[in-house]
Order: structure tokens, then sequence, then C-alpha cells
């Protein structure tokens, strides 16, 4: 006797009068994608045939059949030996199958108690576990080549941009170290992620429960869960995870979106900020003078693929009535290829940032030039008693002058800069130069080296803390 | 002399040859939207004065006379006599503008030591923790209302459904607790999102901190904030928060979709589950008899534009480098009205749901036909011996019978049960009821009224806590 | 001598001094997704061959050389014989690369006068219309399966709903006529995108143009394009085609998570509306009853990826600069994934639906129940001479009452209804039938079965002429 | 007597047991949004009216009253005398009571043979008609912009980029040429979807057409629209076009979001290419030295809202079945807000690009550098018989060696030059210059000034046979 229905050629046949018409089985089959997930669903099966005998469901000796069986078609897969069938519709279904040739009328028995429903509700939160823990780690990775970069520059002057236009002086070390707290919130939103992933939702069944006399506190031990859902129906039918997931991924890749266009416009000709090494870069077909910062480029159009899974899954699951519909087979390719494109965007970040080299004589050279210490002399007149609105206004008319006259406001004679405000004095030069601009800002957060030195302290004290 | 440039009528015009074109100012002014933060943007600036004050910027006659003058204007704002000038771009100018104007020029002196990019910042994460604060009341009263529904409804029978096709009997109580438990990740997102937004930015500057000797944690303390940010470049280009926040509204806003998806269903002539008071309702211009459920389908209609505010947001921030830039402006308009509809949706929810009236009967009527008991009969055959993807079998046939004949299980006779297995037995017929059905899945998480009366009580200890 | 450079390992590698990163060429690579245009990118080649050769560039040998060996190289790819290499980076690179294995220093000659950003330009262009090109067929054999379908219901009377509410009386013909007339504005969006399309980019080269004195209107005229690109720096940076196409295919998604939704709710049980042959149907692993609408359901949950895509693209484009940059390359990846949705929603539906069978009696039960005749009363008052809103007041009332008494207005005695207006008379009863609302509305675009047979011999004269 | 029901105070009110809860009708009334279609909805009902005469429904006099009354209201509107109430619930309301209550009993005979359903969808299709007609105006006018900046650069010549890495040297003009034909595409697609929109629904009713003798051709005359909707379901529940332009406009914007990235960075003090004229751009309030690019900017950031748009319509309408529901009503915001944001983005370009300065030496010397005509070296190889591939090899040594020794191509010795490949003449030098190398891409679509001067004149004859 074979596992299927003679008519229908599926193991649900019973009540079908004809059979799935092929395009349609292959249409709806998710084991393409869903076996990736091979790891996931036999950890669950253990755990639930072990827990299955101690409630007295299974024998000791069915439990042992099983895991047996399973282990063994894990190092099939492993070995790539495992042969997937379409047919069989998705991962469930062909491990479940393929125990059952081996193991004979026991396998049956796994299935006792759980539906297809909580079971891979079951294996996408064990493999997003596994996925997040690699990514915080990768974070950490990243968050790690940031501040080796901005060790090697907590005295590299450049010049600080607003509107991509010179603001104010600032320090390398200071611009990277605003990546290292994008990063670190990127930490943060996956480790709370992750507290809403850890949580078992196998034993709702099909949407219901079971009859059978499961312990779920039992089951969530053993997969390293920290509780069981407390409702069968929000179980089979809920997806948050996943979004909130992607919501963050999201924002990661936003992240590196940012940090891609700085890089790309830092190691333009006009810029010229950075040294990207070659091997980071690849060329042209056509341009043999080409090194083109295609890493950083390419992850910058990742970002699209990202948002737009979190837009589908959003749209997924919007209007969707509980419990489970087949609507839900749709989250996982997004999923994966989240994960995949976060996993990859980490990697060569953090990989490529601890290798740039900063070009500090071009970055000097540019905040010099652009009037970058105006904001300087216009808090040096507020010193002098002039009221800051005030201020503000005198310096602009010395930076139109400059502007006409193509000089810098420290290149101007002390006779010229009094001609807009009498209460300048000689001393007015301190100020203006980059060096005491930047060692002026010397608060929690601001530019100053000392300041930079002492974030980079905190931030390896916060590392070595997590990796304890 | 006026407080604006005469060339170019805007405060910050030294360095303009030519005025901002007519159109332009109107464009790119904010304060018509921005204005909604008038309140956070003096308290913002009562503490920076204080504290301006505390470091002797400011002296303390400085600081209160400021503090006089801001509070004030927060009056004249509140009484509706403030002129709005869209002349004065935005809602930090205009307050400023009419602070000089009333206490001459200390009141240029407030600006000292900040800028309108960590202004701004400032304002927004103020208002956004009020708005978070108040959104977790509603969420939390949305669930006492789930609950009281809930309550009254432990023992009501439903149809539970996967695929919108009967599947098991449920309780209606069990499903209303689903929706607890979506609630109750929407309440835990939200509170997480809200220690991202708790930090303050001011300090930061236009971006590289300034040189006053300002007390970024006395700021912070003064406004209630955790701590100030680490890094001010990232103080002001950061917007993390507001696409955070749009993303936990947006699973809000799905969930919220679901449920309108299902009252909208139940509440139709084909399911009349549930009568919805008309007041939740409104009728049509042409045809008499109609009774629409309105709100639901609005709240699920606004889903879209929740979900569209954070692609936006999303959109806005990509690719952008630092520091700030003017498309950060746009950050406030989607902002707002996320918060309004989450406001707006969260309330007419928290008020309609517990004025909801179950149909039970017709619930009942429902799961009675349809097979729902078709795996208890699957399970008992596994109890007698049978193995569970055969009893599957067994069953499915059985129902293939029932279609034809136009009977349920329930009311079929022994022989033609056993007909399809004969270890079927007399005491079949008792798993086939809807009452024994529902009761034997009782275990956490399972829809046995034991279970569901439990699982209110815990959510009530929950929520007594939380407002502890 | 090897075609790649010793150091770097890759064609472009003169100027580099370090190969690339392994992971990097890994993750840069596209060869594994973008093999799918090989046909079109050879196509392209043979074309471009041709016109090098009569404008002198090759001699008539070197471009009978290539053309041969691109056909050679066609048939290796498909017998499933050509080894993709992913150190050749791409489509166009492996398949070049095997040109010049064959047909040795002439292969190199191909590039002459193109560049990669060209090339793939006007691959995907190619394999677009293609792909257009079989989706409008499948839209016109979509609406031939609704034709077929309504045509069998032009007299099929159901209830129209709207708030899911009984509104008015339909035809299930004039339903289904709707369905007609969205799948008529996605033939007409892709026919128009398809304009957009059909322009040819190869002779750009890789922003410029050539030097080489290429003639763009003879390939073009080869290629089948309309005509040549006007400028070449928007040919290589222009994705405009894609975001359009897939903004279309996400308005036809939409449409089709529309009728899926109807399809789901009608085959309940609590609608009973309509029969889905079981081949499009699958079962339940642990409830043996149910029979689950999934190709609806799957096809509506695929909504979310489209759209995603959409969102994807529009995102990858922002705030591009010209021209080309490797962000580009995430164009392909969502525009097939796209192209593979939709052909399969589309076919899927469009063996679907002339499957279907009404189950006219449930339909005409639900229309009889639920006041559906409430606006033919009101529009008898009109006729008496009531205003049109004092008429909608009085059949109100009377709503009201049948609510209260439970039966339907054709239910009343004609005492009872002149109770509510004495104007009423015994013809009353005429316009509360049915079969005489739906007659009524026989206007252009109304649901009177002769309308509903009209639309249909426009729908069918329609596609007759485009099938012409 | 009273316009509206005692119990419910609403027109429809009939049935309803108690009034609309005081929020639920503030959260659902659309007055305050949808008032800007008054004109569109009484140049409708005028329209409706006169047929309503002609068909025989109502008399002349009364057509001549209605047609009187609406007439003195639109007056009142556009003086702004009308008092909208939020409790009459939308515009339509509104304008009908106040008709009512100028002309008695009558007024309430114009809703005769219509509904709101198809009433809102007659109005918005009138007003997205008039709104696209005034943006393909505006798009004209940029498009004129651009030509009239690309004729005073015809010869400009500048650094083109890919990778954001000089390439090759390209003209100003050809590159503006580039923005002219993404324009020209957004005309075209706002004028596809333009015939999308002019389709008549009124007649649709409530959705199934109505029982008076109306004459929908006649309404679809007296409105300017192409002819009436086929079907009366689909007319009241398709909201297509309002998706098709919203994606239009999201196209629109990307473009604009590309054209301001590039502004943004050539107006940077490390590109300098541009000078953009000062009443387009706004200062600091804190650094008096800046001179921001607001405008662009701005733009930039306002394509996230167009983005989010067109998600949120995409996800309004994604799952809802037929025919109209409440959540419809939430299409008009977005749209008004995307018509609003289009307009103001079209017109600050439109306005700005005309008025931007190049600076050409500073474009020139960024061409100079960085190798740009590396390629002509290779074309020159091949012509003297090297095959590309090898001749591309040559060159990137070449480079190579530039680099490290800080020098262009055209700054080595011939005898350094031979070193990389002995076939090199002294005529090398003239396909280094830039003008060389431009002038040499002659052909349709080439940046040779000839060419980009021809594609103006093309372009120009387009404009004005379009403007014809």
């Amino acid at each position: 006797m074979t596992d299927t229905n003679k008519t229908t050629n599926q193991q649900w046949g019973g009540r079908f009068s004809e059979p799935v018409d092929a395009f349609v089985a292959r249409f709806t089959a998710s084991v393409e994608f869903d076996q990736r997930m091979a790891k996931q669903d036999i950890q669950g099966s253990i755990a639930h045939a072990t827990m299955l005998a101690k409630v007295g469901v299974l024998t000791d000796e069915e439990r042992d059949q099983i895991i047996q069986g399973l282990t063994e078609i894990e190092q099939e897969i492993a070995r790539g030996e495992f042969e997937w069938s379409v047919e069989l519709e998705d991962v469930h279904m062909n491990i479940e199958a393929r125990l059952t040739q081996k193991i004979g009328i026991t396998g049956k028995k796994l299935h006792t108690g759980r539906s297809r429903n909580d079971q891979v509700a079951t294996d996408i939160r064990l493999y997003m576990r596994d996925e997040i823990d690699f990514l915080l780690e990768e974070v950490t990775r990243l968050q790690q080549g940031i501040l080796s970069l901005a060790e090697r520059n907590t005295d590299t002057i450049m010049p600080g941009f607003t509107h991509l236009q010179t603001a104010q002086p600032v320090t390398f070390g200071h611009h990277l170290m605003a990546w290292y707290e994008m990063a670190q919130r990127d930490y943060e939103r996956l480790a709370d992620c992750r507290k809403r992933v850890n949580i078992l939702p196998l034993g709702a069944a099909a949407l219901a429960g079971t009859t059978y006399p499961i312990d779920r506190n039992m089951t969530a031990d053993l997969l390293g869960f920290e509780r069981p859902t407390y409702n069968s129906l929000d179980s089979v039918s809920d997806r948050d995870f996943a979004i909130e997931f992607t919501s963050a991924a999201s924002i990661t890749m936003m992240h590196l979106s940012r940090w891609a266009e700085e890089l790309v416009m830092w190691a333009s000709a006009q810029f010229n900020f950075i040294f990207l090494p070659d091997r980071f870069c690849t060329g042209s077909s056509i341009m043999p003078q080409k090194k083109n910062p295609d890493v950083p480029e390419l992850v910058r159009g990742k970002t699209g693929r990202v948002y737009g899974h979190l837009m589908g899954l959003l749209t997924l699951m919007k209007s969707q009535c509980l419990a489970y519909n087949k609507d839900n087979q749709e989250d996982k390719e997004p999923l994966f290829d989240t994960v995949d494109t976060l996993r990859g965007s980490l990697r060569s970040f953090a990989d490529m940032i601890p290798a740039i080299e900063a070009r500090g004589e071009y970055m000097y050279e540019a905040a010099r030039r652009g009037f970058s210490t105006a904001t300087d002399l216009a808090d040096y007149l507020v010193r002098k008693g002039v009221a800051f609105r005030d201020a503000h206004e005198i310096v602009g008319k010395a930076v139109g002058f400059g502007v006409k006259e193509g000089r810098d406001l420290s290149e101007m004679t002390l006779e010229e800069l009094q001609g807009f405000g009498d209460m300048i004095e000689q001393d007015v030069f301190e100020v203006l130069t980059l060096e005491g601009s930047v060692a002026a800002r010397d608060h929690i957060g601001g530019t100053a080296p000392a300041q930079v030195k002492a974030a980079i302290e905190r931030a390896k004290a916060e590392l070595a803390e997590r990796l304890k």
C-alpha cells in the first residue's frame, strides 16, 4: 500500500474526486524554497516525538525509531542525497514520507497532535531565531570594523556637511561613530524582534489545539523557546515576526544605503576622501580606466529589495481572516531573501569598512575651504556680547564678501573683518582654525577628538560586555 | 531694526543677494504642519534656557524672562491668538520671533548653543513620546474591550476557519483572545520603540556640537529623557524612530484590518454571526434597507495610508548622506497622519468591540454543519490504534460520502461509519458533538472553555500589573 | 595567453592590483539570474554583428563566424550543456568568453561599438517585449474564460453587494462582466507599456555613444524595435519600463486578489455560491473534510510580492545619478519574478474561471432575502410623485419594520406597506420581484439580462478584432 | 419637516434606531477633504439634471431651477461663503442639502437615477481629468526649461559618470537632453492614463444601474467624456485610474529625485559644476555661510510621499470585494496630495532649471582629469588592428601607470605610451583631447555637439506640434 491516495495522488486526498491539476500542483508547491528549513523541521519533529513519548502517546521505542530515522534523513539531506519531490508539496511532507519509507507505520504517528499549520510556524520561528543570532554577530563584527577605522581617524579633520554644503569641520572618526550608533540601534531592534520570535506555536495543531494530552511547556523547553504561545488561532495565523524582522532589516539596509552613498561620493574624483581597496571594486568592459565601487553601489541597490519584501509581507497579511490561509505560504521567499540580502550586505560592509583608507589631506583641504568656521566666528561674536541672531547676520555678510573675493574667513585681514563688526579683535584667528573649531565642541556627543576617543572607549566596553 | 534681513526677508539672509522666490518660500515652509509641535518646542526651549543659565551662558534674569515669555506664548497659542507666519518658515522661528518681540534682545539669546537641526529633532521626539504614551493607553483600553466581549463568550461555539472553510469548532471567546494576543504584541512593539525615542538630541547643534559649555545630561533630566545621544551627526540625521514607529503602527493597522475583515464578513447576511450597534454603522443615500459596517470598513481602508507612510519614510531616508538635509522636513506629515490614523482607529475599535453582540445560535448552527468534527473522528480512530495518516484517509472517505448524501458525520448511522472503518463503535458519537470537540482541546492555548477562561484571567492579571 | 588578467582574474582587470575578493565576486555576479536572457543576448549580438559588417567594422567573414558561433552557443544552452561561470560575472561575459573559445580572436571583436551597459539594456527590453506579448495572450485567454462563464449566467440572479451587505439583485453574468472590464484595462496598460519597451538602446555604449560608425536604425530594424533611443545617457540609465511594467502587473494582481477574495468567500459554506472543481483545491494534513480553495488564496497572497517588487524598483531608482550604476543590476530579479508570478497567476485563473459552476439556487435565495428590492420600492414611490429623499425615508421605515418582524418587503401585506405611505397600491408587488428588479435596469452598463448579453457580444467582437 | 431623520440626524436614517456615534460621525465624514471637488460635483449634477429633463424625468422648469440653484451655490463656494457641515458627511450631501434649502422639494429630485457611489466616481474622474490636463502643461513647461538650458550648453564639456566615476566626456547639453527624454515619457504616461480616466461612470447608480430611462451617452457628451462605462459594478468599484495616475506620478517624482541628486551634488563645493540662483536656496539658522539647495532637496524628499501614496492605494484596493465599500473613501487624500506634490515639484523645477548657470570651466577641468579618454585610446588601438578586449587590457595598464604617476593619458610621452603597445603613434594625441572625444560620438543619441543640437531641434518640433 502506498502512502498516497490512488485517485488524487495526495496524502490528504480522501474526499477528493479528481487529482490536483498538474500545473496547480507545481504552482502551489513550496518544497523548492521551504526545504531550506529541513534542519529546523527535523529539530522540531524530534522535540515533538520526545514530548509525545513523555506523555504516553508514543512508546519509547517508537520515539527512538523516529529520532533515528530523522537523524538519518538529516544526514541524507546534508550529503545532498535526499530526493525532494514536488508532488509531496512541502518540506514537511517530504521528510515525513521518507521517514515512513524508512521506519514504516511508526513514521505516520509522528504527525499525531500537530498539523502542518503549527509545524510550519514552528519551523520558521526556529529558522528565524538561528538567522537572527547569526545576524547579531555580523552587526557586532560590523561595529568592530567601524571602531577600527574610527580609532585610526579620531583626529582626521574633514568637512561636516548639511545639505551637502560644507557646514562645520568634524573629524572622520566622529563621522564614523555616527555609523556606529546607527548599527547599535540595528542591533537593539533585532534583539527586540528575537524576543517575539522565540515563542513556541507547536501544539496549536490546525487552529484549535489538539485532543492529545500534549505538554507544550516541555516542547518549548526542548527547543529553547521562552514559552508556548497562549492562543492556538493566533499561533497559526501570526506572521508579525516576519514583518517586524523585515522592518528591522529595512532600517539596517537604509543605514547601509546612506553609508554606501557617502562611500561612493567620497570615492569619486571630486571628493577623493577615501581609498577603497581594489578587491571591493570592479572594472568596466569598455572603459579601461574605471574602478567602480561596486560593493557599496550594489548594497545601496539591494535596499530596494528589502523594502519591497516588507511591503510584500504587509500586503500579504492585510485583511486576512483567521486562522491559516494558503496566502501565508508566501511569507517564506521574501523572508529568506531578506535574510540572504542582509547577510551578504553586512558581510561585505564588515569586511570592507576596516579596509578603507582615509585620504586625510584631501579631507583637510576640503574643510579649509567653504567657510566651515563661520559658526565659530558667530560664537566668538556672541562671547563678545553680540546677540546670536545679530552675530549670524554679521558673519553672513563677511561670508558674502568672501564668496565674491574668493577668500575664506581665515584669509581676510583683521581690518576687513572689523568692517563687518568692530568688536572683532586679533584673537579671532584662533577660532578660525579647523583644529580649534573641532576641539571646541567638547561635550558628550561633540566632535572634539577627546570626545570621539571617549565614544570609542564606551563602544568598546559595550561590545566587550556583549561578547562576554 | 527688524529681525529679518532687508534684502532677503529671512533671518538667515546675511549672505544672500536676492529674496527667496515667493512660491519657493511657501513650498519649503513647514509651519502649517509643524505648529502641532508648539507645546514641545516651548517645553524644549524652557529646558534649554534653564540649562544655559545653570552653565552661565544666560543670567538667571535672562532665563526667567525667556521662560515667562515662552509661557505667555504657549497661552496665546492655546487661546488661538497666535499669528503663525509662513514667512517665518517653521514653528521654531515663529515662536522665537514672537519671543523677541515680547522680551527684546534676550529672546535672541535663546538660540545660543543649539540649531534648528537639533531643536526639531528634540521637538519631534518629545511629541512622539507623548503620543506613544497615549497610544499605549488606547491599546490597553482596546485589550480591555476585547476581554469584556471574550468573557461573555467563553462557551459560545462557532466554526473555526482555515481557508475560510469550516475546520474545527472553537469558541468565540477563544477567537477573540487571538485578537488579544495580537494587541499584546502591538503594545510591546510600541513600548520597545519608545525606548529608542526617549533619548535627547539637543546639544548636537547643527551637526558637530557646540562651543558653549552645555550640560546635556541636565537637559535630558529636565525633559525626562533617558540620556543624551552619543553622536552629534547621528542626532540630527537619525529618523529611525519615525520609521520604527510607523512600522509598529503598520502592524497594528494590519491587525485591525484582519479584525475588520472578519467583522464585515460576520455582519453579512450570509454569516450573521454578530450584531453591530447602529451607532457604528451608516446608511445609503439610495438603498433604504442598507446598514453598512462603516467603521470596520474605513479602518480596513486606512491600513493603506499607514503602510504608505512607512514606505514614504523608508524612501525618504534611503541613500541620504549625513547629516541634516532638507528632505528630512518630509518626515513630519506622514508621522502626524500615522498618529492621527492610529488614534482614530484604536479609539473606534476600543469603543465598538465591547458593544458587539454575538449571535450564538447562528454561530452554533454554522459549526454544526461542515464536518467540523472530522478531526475528532480521526483522533478517535488513532486512539483505537489506527496510524494518523490512515485515520485521515478513512475520515476523508466518510466525509466524501457525507458531501454526497448531504449529511454531517454525526448524522450517519453506526453501520455507515463502520463501513469506512470497522473499529468504530457506539462511543464515536460522543466525540462528534461540538461541545465534546471543543472541551477536548484542553491545554495551554487550546480552545476548551476552561482554557479560554484561564487565558482571560492571565490577561486580566497582566493588565492589572500594567496599570499599577 | 588567457582571456583574463593574471593578477585579477577578470577581463577588465588591467588597472587592478589585486583580484576581487572571492565573496565579493559571488556577491556582485549576476549570471545566476541573468542567464535567463541568454536567448535575447544572442539575438542582440547577431543583430549587432550584422550591423557592424554592414558599416564595415567587421568583415562579412567575421560576421558569419560570429553568427555561427553564437548559434551553436544558443543550442548548447538549449541542450543544457553550457557551463555558466560565476567568475565571468554575467550572461554577456559568459557567452562572449565561450564565443572566443570557439572562434578565437574574432569573438573579441563582437564587443566593438557597444558596452555591457547598452547590451544589458537591450537584452532586458527584448526579454520584456517577448514576455509582454505572451502576457497579452494570457490576458486574452482569461477574458475568454470570463466570457464563457458569463455567457452561461446572463440570467442567474444573485445579490449585488455594497459594504458586503445585500444591496440590489444583479445577475452573475453581470458581475463577471465587471471582471472582464478590469481585465480589459489590464490589457490596455500592458499594451501601452510595450510601446515604451520597444525602443532600442544599443549604440549608447557605456553612456556617451561610440566612435564607430554604427547604424542604429539598422539594428533597430533587425530587432523589430520601433526606433533607436534618442539619448545615450538616458539609454543606459532608464529603467522606467521596468517600473511601468511592474506597476501594470500590480494592478492586474490587485484585480486577481479581488476576484480571489470573492471566490474564496463564495466557496465558503456560508455563501455557497459556487463550486470550484477539486483540481484547483487541496486538502488538509489533519482535517479530512477540508477542501481548500488554494489557487485563489495563493494568487491573493502573491499580490504582495508584486507590490513589493514595484516598491523595490521605485526605491532602486530613487536619487540615482546618471548614468549607469551597479545598483541597476538589481532590476532583474524583481522583474523576472513579477513576470513569473503574473504568468502563473493568469494561467491558473484562465484555467479555473471557465470551470467554475454557479450554484444558482443559493444565489437566488440569498438575493430574495435582505430587502434587496428596497430601492425598487423607493423608485416606485418616486413614480407615484414622492420626492426621492422622502421615498428613501418611507422605505427605510418599512425595512426597519421588516427587520423586526423577520419579513422581506415582498412578504408584507398591502395594508402594512400602506401604513408607511398611502400612495402604495397593489401594483407594488410587481416591482418587488427579483426578476422585475433586474430587468428594469436596462441601459448601457446596467444589470438587465438583455444588457449583459449585449455586453458579452461587444466583448466578443473586441476579442475577435484583437485576434485577427 | 426637516431634511434629516429625527432619531438619527442623517438623511439615510429611516431604518436606524440610534444616531451615529459623535466620534464615528467625524471619523467617517469626508467633507473636509472632498469639498475640493465641489466644482466637479456641481458640473456633474448640472449635466445629470440636463439629461434627466431630456428623458422626461424632470420638467424643463425643474431642470432650470436646479441649474440656477447649483450655479448660485458654486458662487457661494467661490466666495468662501458656503458653510460646510460635517454632519452632512460629504461634498455631495452638503451641496444637495443647500440646494433643497434654496429651491425646496425639487432639489431632492436631483438625486433621481443616481447614487453617491456613481456620483463620487464621476466627480473624481472629472477632477483628475482637469488636473492631468494642467500637469501635462507643466511637464511641457519643464521640457521647455530643459531645452533652454541645454541649448546654451551644447558644447559645454563635462565628465560623464558611471558609478560616479569619470567615464567619458560628454556635453552638459547632452546630459540635459537625457532629462528631456525622461520628461517626455512622463508626458506620455500621463496622456495614456488620461484615456482611462476620461470615461463616465454616472448611471451605474449604487451598483446595478437604475430603473429610470437615463441616457448615459448624452451625459457623457455633456461632460466631455469619451464614452460611458460598460459595467455598473465596475463603475463604482474601479479605482485603477487612481493607482495608474499615482504610479505615473511616482515615476515622475523618481526622475525629479535623480535630477535633484545631481543638482545637489553639482552645487557642492567638491563638484562646483553649477550655480543655483539664491532665490531657490535657503540659509541656516546657525551657520551664516550656508546656502542650501533646498528646492532640489525638498523635491527629492517628496518622492517618498508619492511612492507612499501609491503603496497606500494599492493596499487599499487589495482583496476588496465588489462593489463599493467604505474603504474606497480613502482614495481621495492620497490622490489629492499626489496632485499637489506633483504640481509643486514640477512648478519649482520648471522655474529653477532654466535659471541654472553652468560653471563650464570646472566641468571641463573635471573631465580633463580622470582618464576620461581611455576608451578613445582603446578605440584607437582597435583601429590599429588590436582586438577590443586586448586593447582594453593595454589601456588598463597605461591607466594603472598614470594613477601611480599622477598623470592623465594625454600627459604621458609617446615613448611611455608605446611601452604599453608599440602600435601607438604620434596621432594618438588627437584622440586624447576632450573635444575630439566628444565630437567622435556622432550618431543618433550620441554626445557630439552636432547630435545634441539635432536632438534639441527634434524636441522643439515635438513641442511645437504638441502646443498647436
